[in-house]
């Protein structure tokens, strides 16, 4: 133990609860930085599970490893408790074989690289064919009497707007043709429907994704193309008629399947009952390794409850680590851990999510609880925010996380971190999320500053 | 031109000088990210530089051919004047069949990845064969014995602090082992010099750079290792004496050649007497493309004038993109134009370098000129700078660039891009400084941070 922890220890000790003095927290929180930044931890485990365990769609058989994976290493690091929360979760097949072939008399039959969107019905073996009819969005294709779209293929072509600062902004201007298009198109008389795949670059990798299902109407295969041949299939159809044949043999489940939250603790010591929780979700798309979504915020998460641990501080408050279950494709997991959390009358301070990939971390985005002030919270913690400013992190308001929204009516604050966004969407939900595309001392940077965060939460609270 | 640009053009011209609107200068600012961030015309021009130029350090046939490139490129954009200053730059050249071979009892022999230092002699085609003496830093071998070290090489393997948070600050803390490295150990009677390369990561790739050179006594062959080398060497040092080999045919020219700075202007309206400049430097190592280091930066200064021009704004002020000559292993191109600019009795109203990287932009640094008050700008500026907080831009005390240094004495403030500096050192100086090392988001926000700070300081000045 280092002099300068001992004396921050004892002044811990002396006081109570009592809070150190910001010198103090400035200086832990440069130990903070360096520990994560020189030993790189986040990035050792996430090689472990992305390059040995590899994508971990819910309900998958590699989901269950991967759960298997991280109570064992959680259990290695001497938390005060680690468990497992049982969550049912859907279960989706992409099954094997999946092709898109464009047919067109001008240029003749070409494949196109595609990938079926999660949840999407198969076309069965005989696969589908249809005449191709470009929208833009779900108001031209509203506006289209349906005997245009009866028996068709609806092809989504709007690209996400790069002229927006924020490329989360620009996912969220186009991810309703991803989540509702199919379905509108099966209401319009669709038997198929191709999105051009939310992506930020111009390149040959579908990107895949969730799409909402109608209970009422026939769901359609719907899958989404690389951007490169959305392009290549616009500028085909502005020649002539272009039929697509697509096979695709993905597979909804009736049957939910039994699958788990991780979650580690280190007790708090003066006030046990004031919970400081941060994660990220542990299921990812079944292509590529899911390493940015959300590997890397699961690794923060890990990292934040291990180097406090290893530092030696006592924490006030409880802090838990989650790995959550199923965000991609139903959010069960958030929902099993805020009722297990209800019923229980847990009282959550601060919920932290990572989800926005292992990039350098700009923000943290806050968004007030059923019961606090975002004004009181926000102005108690910018004073000890300022602590974060030589690390470049702000606090901003707005933001959190689709895993602990749940929580809401029961937490005092919920935060999320904001990493740099440019590159998050070359990679998610593609081939391409794969661990060569995580910077190591990025992802570190990201674990400290979420270190950071818990460590000043934990001394300074939410201010009420 | 749009509606709104109209307006605020409108506003400019009843105004004459006078300031627009904060509210207006915030749309500006949105056109300007949306236009550069779509466009990703810095990523462009840096395809061409890197990939049908490439490399260019100063005094080469490249670096003119780059400088031609250059020249004809502003020729098209519509600027008010472009020209090139002629300086005279120094000359050194590496030789091809660099070789470094590892000769050791237990381990038998090795080659070592290796690249001479800039103004490193050549070993004549004998080579140099010597003994290796390991020293992890200046002082250290300064406390080592003359007879310990006479007839030698020594071999500097200190590594970079990766736990500090700026990865410059953690060049800056070893850069000394290769800029005065070589040339302690010359005095102490060594016959050679090799380094560990001056990077973030533990991989194949070695990393040049300059090295001073003695005026007194002879010079001696020097080398940096791949940061792999550099730990396999220590690791067989470890087990007994090890002998290097080492073949490097880089000369060093007595005679300077002839080059240029490279500059375009738009004249300012009201004010052109006051000149704000934005730049980086055109020159590289001799290895990979330059494109980090610094062909970004120039790109983002062209793409300034560029966007401004073609937004149909009309500056108050002067504005001048220079790319400066021989940064890397002379500085004259920088000397050059402030001696010129003296000459002519100008005035800096701001002198702003990019020079840190094509990666996502954090924050400018600023240093007060000679006569400028650094609270008195900095109390000012800030105000504007709210307008650049939605981009996550901050202004930072401290900073500016190597070229625009020398301009000092009669500048208002100098001031210097930081980028996110995580991966910098990856590349800097290396074979992996290339054109997909680049991300073109991310270059694009450089430009719109540097563009958009261009026009604050034209519109509102620095407080004086």
């Amino acid at each position: 133990m280092s002099l300068r922890l001992l004396l921050l220890c004892c002044l811990i000790s002396i006081q109570g609860y009592a809070q150190i003095s910001t010198d103090s927290a400035a200086f832990f929180i440069k130990d903070i930085y360096r520990q994560t930044l020189s030993e790189e931890k986040a990035y050792t485990w996430l090689t472990t599970l992305t390059k040995d365990i590899g994508n971990r769609l819910s309900g998958s058989e590699n989901s269950l490893k991967a759960i298997e994976w991280a109570k064992a290493t959680m259990d290695t690091l001497g938390f005060d408790s680690v468990w497992l929360q049982p969550v049912m979760v859907p279960h989706w097949e992409r099954g094997v074989n999946e092709q898109v072939v464009m047919v067109s008399k001008q240029i003749g039959a070409h494949q196109l690289k595609a990938l079926a969107l999660g949840q999407s019905p198969g076309t069965g073996p005989k696969g589908i064919r249809a005449e191709v009819v470009e929208v833009k969005s779900l108001d031209e294709l509203r506006g289209l009497p349906d005997i245009a779209v009866d028996g068709k293929i609806v092809f989504f072509n709007r690209p996400m707007d790069l002229g927006l600062t924020s490329t989360f902004s620009a996912y969220g201007g186009a991810a309703d043709q991803r989540t509702s298009g199919p379905m509108l198109a099966a209401e319009k008389g669709a038997i198929g429907c191709v999105i051009r795949s939310l992506s930020t670059r111009q390149d040959d990798y579908p990107h895949t994704g969730m799409t909402e299902l109608s209970k009422n109407i026939d769901n359609i295969p719907s899958l989404a193309l690389s951007t490169n041949d959305a392009t290549f299939l616009s500028e085909t159809l502005k020649k002539g008629p272009v039929e697509l044949v697509i096979y695709t043999h993905s597979k909804m489940y009736e049957e939910y399947v039994l699958s788990y939250n991780v979650i580690a603790e280190i007790k708090g010591s003066t006030r046990p009952e004031e919970i400081i929780l941060v994660g990220g979700h542990f299921d990812s798309w079944d292509v590529g390794e899911g390493a940015h979504d959300d590997g890397s915020g699961c690794m923060h998460s890990m990292e934040v409850l291990y180097r406090l641990k290893k530092m030696g501080y006592k924490p006030n408050r409880t802090l838990r680590c989650v790995f959550f279950m199923n965000e991609e494709n139903g959010l069960r997991g958030g929902r099993a851990y805020a009722d297990s959390s209800f019923a229980k009358n847990e009282y959550h301070l601060a919920a932290i999510e990572s989800d926005a990939g292992g990039f350098t971390p700009q923000s943290f985005g806050i968004s007030a609880g059923a019961n606090t002030s975002l004004d009181t919270a926000m102005s108690h913690m910018s004073g000890f925010m300022e602590l974060l400013e030589p690390y470049d992190i702000e606090l901003k308001a707005g933001g959190g996380g689709a895993d602990i929204g749940p929580l809401k009516p029961n937490a005092g604050v919920l935060m999320g971190l904001r990493p740099d966004s440019s590159r998050y969407f070359d990679f998610h939900h593609s081939a391409l999320d794969v661990l060569e595309n995580v910077h190591p001392r990025e992802l570190a940077a990201g674990a400290a500053a979420l270190t950071s965060l818990v460590f000043l939460l934990d001394q300074y609270g939410i201010g009420k």
